[in-house]
């Protein structure tokens, strides 16, 4: 399939704010379960972004050249020996995070814990920001022939809410507070929806992405104020909290919190927003420590958890539910580049605009 | 059963730091399931003290007098026409929240949350350091005759370590982390070896308590350094928590966390110091808000909750788990007092001496 | 409220076969937190017409007249002095069964078990086929003024769906068989979809009832054909189950089976058309004793359960459900009786005609 | 470490009652992850001396020799390239079924429900009767010094028993019958003390095998009488549970059934001994189909799941529990033969004798 003549152009973070396009070989399937897939789409993540200005991500450090991009979709053009859930031609959405499938974590299901994942775009690993693309097999998820590519790399954050979601243990009929009306806060808000959620409430200091969540899937949304100067900063994130339960009437607090923002004051409001023994998730990234009302948490019962990357069952549910049109994942591509015009795409991903909210780059053909 | 001139002494908290012994009318049953119980033996619990002292706790607050103690025993010497769970003569332990029975968390099982528990000691409830105490059938538990008074009254702290073990979900073969080796802490030990944990660490800054846990149940101790001035104070918890797990090989760190201080070093070592997709449980109650490890916990996907009073099923299980043996939670008393003597042990209480444990004050009789 | 010239007219069961209506005094509030309810519609389930034939269902045995019917929806007339949760005038939902509060079950949440429980219409209690019902505040739910009697009447039968998929867990995305497309089989189906629900099939044997369910909510249907003379029973049913997995494109069967009609073919077929690790919920009522293909479902790792009545947090689910249009139960009518023609509406409930789904009798006014 | 002079006598399977021993080749690694181990101690199960007998267990079938025996220790003699987790020298507990790690159940963490699992001595996959076995270096678990091979041949059974409680969620305090007194019946009763079980009671046909548990691990035992002539089966099983429970005190019924005979009898008794809410597992392996009081285990709310091999932890479990000397997993040992002896200790295994509790087989030096 590949011949002597074929190149692999791939975008690389050389190092820190240094990217460049260069021309690599083909990449060769490592084992027989292995597939090589020509890239189609690519979607910018913020990790993405934060490794090319900062070269690191809490252990993560990017003491080499690695290839950036993790959120693609593509066609197989290869296929190991032993392949048998995909063939050439297969048009698949890639889970970019393959495990060891052999330590504790692997062997007892939650393989997103496990430490010696080859996580695309994530030091040493390379992404999928090239031509081709070698993974394991089960990691691809074919697509229908009515989903688009860019559908197809919307799997990836799609499959991020599924597993906010899922670590929640969301269920029909209960209320929901969304902290982020971003790509994975209004995901996360479509998803409680189709879970049967009985009121989603998006919250975001962005008047622009409130609006946005309002169309797309939310009950009712909320813009924090600023808090005035002086007040005490968990005060202030307490009568946000509240307020926010007054005003869409949900009693007591709600059932679920999905902090998709890591920001201080929003994961104190989502605290104080919670009803008693209601679950909180845990999912945007930020500081590292904040000040956290502990004793609100455990007075009230609450249930704590941190959600990170994806489980089984995930991709699968994703692709469904892009396939069903029961999320509409595409409806969050703002902008579009070509493979040649990658690092125009970064730049505006960098600048986060409140307008930009998920930017796509197309596959070399 | 109860006579004209038969009075009914209490032990008043008439307002902050100001208790007395006073005499008052025999109290009645309020309704065909109520009981009156012959207080014989009550144990001082650290809120008992802080009302006291201080005259409130979170939103409870001293605005009249109210008798204190919620930690008893007793002879049942009346009962209501309805009740059938007991019956004049059986020797009870108490338990010291009666719920509404008819709110939300009632009725799914989750009575420790009802808003309008009648819960003794706590304003503006009377709780149970009288000659006889009125309370609902239901919320007297027999106990065998061979198990005394005074084991009677251990029955209430027990009955919060086996919450907190259940809130844990702690199981067969895990290792479990207890921070705090005061009386909670040590029960709470006591009841993970019961559970069948495969290694069980109590840590407290007070050598003479980790000396007497290593005694009692653990499977090994831990006392923490000071950390030197100037050091991050999260560094700092962060080092003691991998400290502890290298000490007593717990690999990717334990399974369970038992915070039992509320302090907020240990509340942060405790998230160090748990494993990945392990449990969290904040049972300690100390400063409200805190500086809390968050994207550690949300990257080792951490199940956190809250532990508060019981539920059903606690009390249950400690009459058992006293009476069997399986815990000696008598052991635990280190001071026995008159009634006479109310105020002098609570004196002693307050003081905080290391080998002050758990002090236990006679009933009148 | 009540005068002394108002009467009650009742619905009675005097004996096997043996009905009329008769006027009793109004009935009085037991205590404080009771309310009297004016019934506006009821609906007739198959236990009453069970009781009404047969005498007993299972322990439940007709040894005094008992009033009929427990499906009902009316207005708040009278209140004890202790309710606080609706006032007169209120449009309500009535929770049939009234437990006792008192027992483990009820403590732990588990209400639907309690031995104790008052429920309408279940010997020895009365049922709700009166002008005046007296119950317990909490056990009424008030309904919005968009919702007629009939969706308050129907709120019944959709909470029993509401406890079916609570006890199957039922969870976005999952696939479901549904064995039964009676006026249960259906809700259950129509819940498994506001659940999100990936693919819903429906299973009867009546082609009327299956072409309903299509049109209702469910996915897909099928239609059982009858098994030749002579076949093992057992083999027949395995057949029925692997030809709806293939049929629907289920691969290795449903993650969920929620078997609504109590039939010894449909309990079969359920098993062996269960995912591994799927679960199986028993809700239809039928022959005390079946064949059971018990290593099917041990060796494919199932969970089996029981669902029976309802538990906390379902009628006001099913209330919202149906508020918000969610759930249709009212488009389960199909006939309509006055009160004084209750036993019209029992004689052709008991035909069991297949386009007889729900029979619905007006109250007194 | 294997030299070209080197032979690997193996205990074949030829067909049907056809077994002897014959020499082949020393096996290699297959890849980078397996290990070779001199196999020590080899226990008989009763699925090896089945296929021996009849050739065929469910859907796997005997077309093709097979090596025999699955439950074995050893010592590490080579390892690939890339193993990590054991050295050469190592002395080990084999795990015997290794899975496909790719399929949606072993990413999902049950991979004991892994069609494509390579399970030792299930045809077409060779057992550990051999005097050396290649196996994936994950699947051996490395036994302390002071635990004999022939303690780490019982690692099997004993994660058998970890597994069904597991599959139970067996808690502290709950009370529990286990049906069944041989060897996993026994172990389950041991583990159940272990996890702090409050009453455990084995049930068996064989007194003397009552015996032995009750001196084993059980708190009572019973010893059900035959039925007679006439009896209705079900009635029959009915008053076996009923009697059970009233014997040992057991209120509303056991919280927990471990049903470990596959008897008809006993999977009906089990039902009818469960409280309600409570937990039935099904691990004996007997008829396929067995009359099933299935609407007692529907209004029961019963939890009935089925028990299946292992899952992740439950081999890391068994090594901790009898190397603490927790579980005494070699006492189940009654009956010892050398390598040579093989096919004496299946004539005596198959003869059923009841005081034939577990036969080793010495592997070859």
């Amino acid at each position: 399939m590949s011949t002597i003549t074929e190149i692999n152009p791939v975008f690389v973070l050389h190092s820190i704010k240094n990217v460049s396009i260069e021309n690599r070989e083909v990449p060769k399937l490592r084992d027989q379960h292995d597939v090589r897939v020509h890239i189609e789409q690519t979607g910018i993540c913020g990790s993405d972004v934060h490794y090319w200005q900062r070269g690191r991500i809490g252990d993560f450090i990017l003491n080499s050249p690695i290839v950036l991009g993790h959120e693609s979709s593509g066609t197989i053009v290869e296929v190991g020996s032993a392949v048998q859930n995909v063939k050439v031609g297969d048009r698949v959405a890639i889970e970019p995070g393959v495990p060891c499938r052999r330590c504790d974590f692997c062997r007892e299901g939650a393989y997103n814990l496990c430490a010696d994942t080859v996580f695309a775009a994530t030091p040493p690993w390379d992404g999928t920001l090239q031509k081709y693309y070698i993974v394991a097999s089960d990691y691809c998820y074919p697509i229908p022939s009515h989903m688009s590519s860019e559908d197809g790399a919307m799997v990836e954050p799609t499959a991020v809410a599924v597993q906010i979601c899922k670590v929640a243990d969301l269920r029909a009929n209960q209320t929901v507070i969304v902290f982020g009306c971003g790509p994975i806060g209004a995901l996360c808000q479509a998803m409680a929806k189709v879970y049967g959620a009985k009121k989603v409430i998006g919250v975001d200091i962005s008047k622009s992405r409130t609006d946005f969540a309002k169309k797309y899937a939310a009950d009712g949304v909320f813009v924090p104020e600023i808090a005035p100067a002086g007040a005490d900063p968990v005060d202030a994130s307490r009568a946000i909290g509240e307020k926010i339960i007054a005003q869409f009437g949900l009693g007591g607090g709600a059932d679920v919190i999905l902090e998709c923002t890591g920001a201080e004051p929003c994961i104190q409001a989502g605290v104080f927003a919670a009803k008693k023994e209601g679950t909180y998730v845990q999912a945007g990234m930020g500081k590292e420590n904040v000040v956290f009302p502990i004793m609100m948490a455990c007075i009230r019962a609450l249930n704590i958890k941190g959600s990170i990357r994806y489980t089984a069952g995930c991709y699968p549910a994703s692709v469904d539910l892009v396939a069903s049109g029961k999320i509409d994942a595409k409806a969050l591509i703002t902008h579009r580049f070509k493979f040649e015009e990658a690092e125009q795409a970064f730049e505006l991903v960098k600048k986060g605009q409140e307008d930009v909210f998920k930017v796509v780059i197309q596959g070399v053909q």
